[in-house]
């Protein structure tokens, strides 16, 4: 048995729940999985430290909030050189803000994995997003700053953060995808069905097509969601043809 | 000539005395000294970027808090095992309070590097903490994230940061340090004397001596404060011995 092997064995049936879990939400495997957990022990567990202290997600919520605050910060300076202090500082905000965390956390059904001595339907609406901050913070002490820095890009730029949108230039992208193909006298279908997969709350996936070709796909927990992200990577794949309307 | 002595040829007058005086603050030497300039141009210049927006170190402001507000995070998470989240907060917004911040800008005479078009004395009070701000986010652009909270550590943590005294837990090092002789019968003396030397505030130094032999210096713009920071160091360097009587 190899020393790998050996320390997979040695984890708990509820730490290889974790493990499998985390690796696709986190693109990697967690070093420190004992820190992880924390991420998700709710305070009504009233679970204690080794030196008696209450142990529950808060503390690394804390320091979650304040690198996800740093790397939003540093993407934003190098993005828009243009902006001014006010306008970076309103355009983070925008991006932390509870209710873009939350969907955020929401998406990625983080409270499945939660721990608590509560019924779940009585966490609050921000129990998604303090839980994702927390998820932060953990991958932050396991695996350092660029790391976490990497996590943030792939977890909520990449497919969240959309400057002209938070600008309020962008309203909806299924409707600029449209406009788009009326003006090119293209063909387009918005192909939406159900895909609630393992997940406990309904989601909805769909194929967005372009002269009978799948060209974008999106999956999330409303048909117009799913439309908007399906059209926002049509948009993004799209980008200079279709900002020409502009 | 060397490369090295190249790129020192090339710099301008201005651009040798900010390196010069950058270098014994940072306690490294500046990589990319055109982006500690911007941290030192203030907003009366009017001076514009390359694409035309001003130039002045507002941005870096910005960058700057959002950098130290998550190395301070990351230190009191570590340092304080068992403080929950309310009391992380607290003492963050204790240590990065603009009166700290300001302390410190003032402390290391960051005004004098100030670029600008308006009298020093129309800057405002919040000038000090707002140049150190964006010289923090100078070094972070310039050396990352690792080097960036090294020099945090260096300039904020090691000098100023003191857990017990934050909580409120001690109001003076003097007075904790003479009840400490008091109690062990033995001698001290704060040596005061004049040290402006090149800074154009004036300046005292202080030399501690306990059983006449200096254990201890401080340097600062008060009599006061000098004798609290070598107080400080003497209850640092004594803490176990001190910290009885408590």
């Amino acid at each position: 048995m190899s020393f790998i092997q050996k320390i997979i064995k040695s984890r708990s049936k509820r730490d290889d729940y974790l493990f499998n879990e985390l690796k696709p939400i986190l693109g990697f495997s967690p070093k420190n999985l004992y820190i992880y957990k924390k991420a998700f022990v709710h305070r009504s567990t009233k679970e204690l430290t080794d030196i008696g202290n209450p142990q529950n997600y808060e503390r690394l919520e804390f320091l979650g909030d304040a690198v996800l605050g740093a790397v939003i910060a540093s993407y934003l300076f190098k993005k828009v050189p243009s902006g001014n202090e006010g306008y970076l500082t309103q355009m983070r905000s925008k991006i932390v803000s509870r209710e873009h965390l939350n969907e955020l956390g929401r998406d990625l059904d983080l409270i499945r994995l939660v721990k608590s001595n509560v019924s779940k339907s009585k966490f609050g609406e921000n129990i998604y997003g303090n839980i994702f901050e927390a998820l932060v913070g953990a991958v932050y002490l396991d695996k350092g700053y660029k790391h976490c820095k990497k996590f943030i890009y792939k977890s909520i730029i990449k497919p969240y953060v959309d400057i002209p949108r938070l600008e309020g230039k962008i309203t909806s992208y299924k409707s600029l995808f449209i406009e788009y193909c009326q003006r090119e006298k293209k063909e387009f279908g918005y192909d939406v069905f159900d895909d609630t997969g393992k997940d406990t709350i309904k989601h909805f996936s769909v194929k967005l097509s372009l002269d009978n070709k799948v060209i974008a796909k999106g999956r999330a927990t409303s048909k117009k969601k799913a439309e908007e992200i399906a059209s926002k990577r049509a948009y993004f794949a799209f980008q200079e043809q279709i900002s020409k309307i502009n």
